[in-house]
């Protein structure tokens, strides 16, 4: 979609800080990191929601969040992380292109997150 | 795993408020929910974190999110939903069998989250 930031990115004209890409899905940093390597993964796809997203790209969706925190935990030195994908408005949803957030941890670092 | 509360409640020897259940799926209202019909979904069998877990059943468990979702939505009354999922403890993961937590969101809640 023209007006959509995400879409955007994927085709270029936005640039950003790439972490991986494949045929489907990107995964960049956040511009607006919440901690040190905030990764956001979406499908090139448009899809606004998980409740419309293709599930049949879902084993290629896992297996690239998978790959993509691999990356991050040598880069980051990260020893865990949160995944996070907020749906319709009243979630949070800013940007309307599905996107999954990937949110690297450490030991004892001093983030609280309000959802265990 | 003997010692896992989640495999002692996919065994039925722990009881829970399920939510709905398919072959290798389950999902049972969160008994500390964060908001009104905050739900886990987990696999049967017993993965700990996303990195193990087996990617072949990714677009079974896609849909059944989306399945969940749609019945919490009517249950509730909600108008969106955050999907999250925390892998080790630096993430705050608490119980090591892979959950994924759906937390139903209404138009002008007043829960605040921390990520977006």
């Amino acid at each position: 979609m023209d007006d959509c930031i995400f879409c955007n990115i994927v085709k270029g004209e936005i640039p950003s800080d790439k972490i991986l890409e494949n045929e489907n899905f990107l995964a960049f940093l956040d511009i607006h990191p919440e901690v040190e390597g905030h990764t956001l993964v979406v499908p090139k796809e448009h899809f606004e929601t998980i409740l419309d997203f293709d599930s049949s790209l879902s084993k290629e969706l896992i297996d690239f969040i998978k790959e993509v925190y691999e990356i991050l935990k040598k880069k980051f030195n990260s020893t865990g992380f949160n995944l996070v994908q907020n749906n319709f408005k009243s979630a949070g949803q800013i940007v309307d292109h599905i996107h999954f957030h990937i949110l690297p941890r450490r030991d004892n670092d001093s983030r609280v997150l309000s959802l265990k």
